[in-house]
């Protein structure tokens, strides 16, 4: 089972360390993190996409809030959340299906972001379901490169 | 000066811990980071906003492209290349300027993803110079809170 978990940590040497730690020392698996400052220059938010019974995430978060410099962990996995990532995508396109890739992404409400002869590049935003599919028909014209962020996420409240 | 590093790295155990401690080890600073599978599912990419003058960069590079799992490194500074980040942002809003916000959002072709009568979560996606104008102008209104992705890049070409 997925499990989204926010961690709000202060903005110090070593924490990421210390959290990417806590993961591999427990083989607990990391499906995406990401870390980036919040709109307070001191603290920063970390999101971590992991999988496990309820059980284990229960572990995790345990851990995760007896480590130094955090200040709050989130478990979304019950919780109303709205979830968000973004995809960049290079896809193989020539004269022949440029047109085909471009309203697919239109329809997707992704945006063609750059364009040269033999491929294009496109950025998507959304949940998960929605980029996963994106993500399987753009590889029937062939993916050559794609990074994404990982999931982001906050309380719908 | 920012730096963004790519590193592509097998999908494997300890990966992201022998990054991060490189960086911390070192007292190498990370202003953002993310990690998340490519549509190999055997790699995932993972990419670094830092800072440094380019003698510390080229340093740094050199040390990722030797740790285990490490396939390739690309250093972004000087190359072409598009990087987005995407941010989830609550905004404080009541009756009297939530159709303001609201606008300022489009302007900003940002997109309004939920709405509660005191606040409005809203996503947005672009540079980094985007990206931080519109979090000054919503600061004037009460950010309750806020997450970032740090920002993907890939190479235009």
């Amino acid at each position: 089972m997925r499990h989204t978990i926010s961690i709000l940590v202060e903005n110090k040497f070593g924490v990421l360390t210390r959290v990417a730690g806590l993961f591999s020392g427990r083989g607990y698996n990391i499906d995406s993190l990401n870390v980036a400052p919040t709109h307070d220059s001191s603290l920063s938010r970390m999101t971590i996409v992991t999988r496990g019974d309820d059980a284990t995430v229960e572990q995790i978060v345990k851990q995760l809030g007896k480590l130094i410099d955090v200040v709050k962990v989130i478990d979304y996995r019950q919780g109303d959340y709205i979830d968000r990532e973004l995809v960049l995508l290079k896809v193989a396109t020539g004269s022949d299906n440029r047109a085909e890739v471009a309203q697919m992404a239109e329809l997707f409400r992704a945006k063609v972001v750059d364009v040269q002869p033999d491929n294009l590049t496109i950025e998507i935003t959304g949940g998960e379901g929605k980029i996963e599919k994106f993500i399987t028909l753009m590889k029937g014209f062939g993916i050559l490169d794609l990074t994404r962020t990982g999931q982001v996420a906050l309380p719908r409240a």
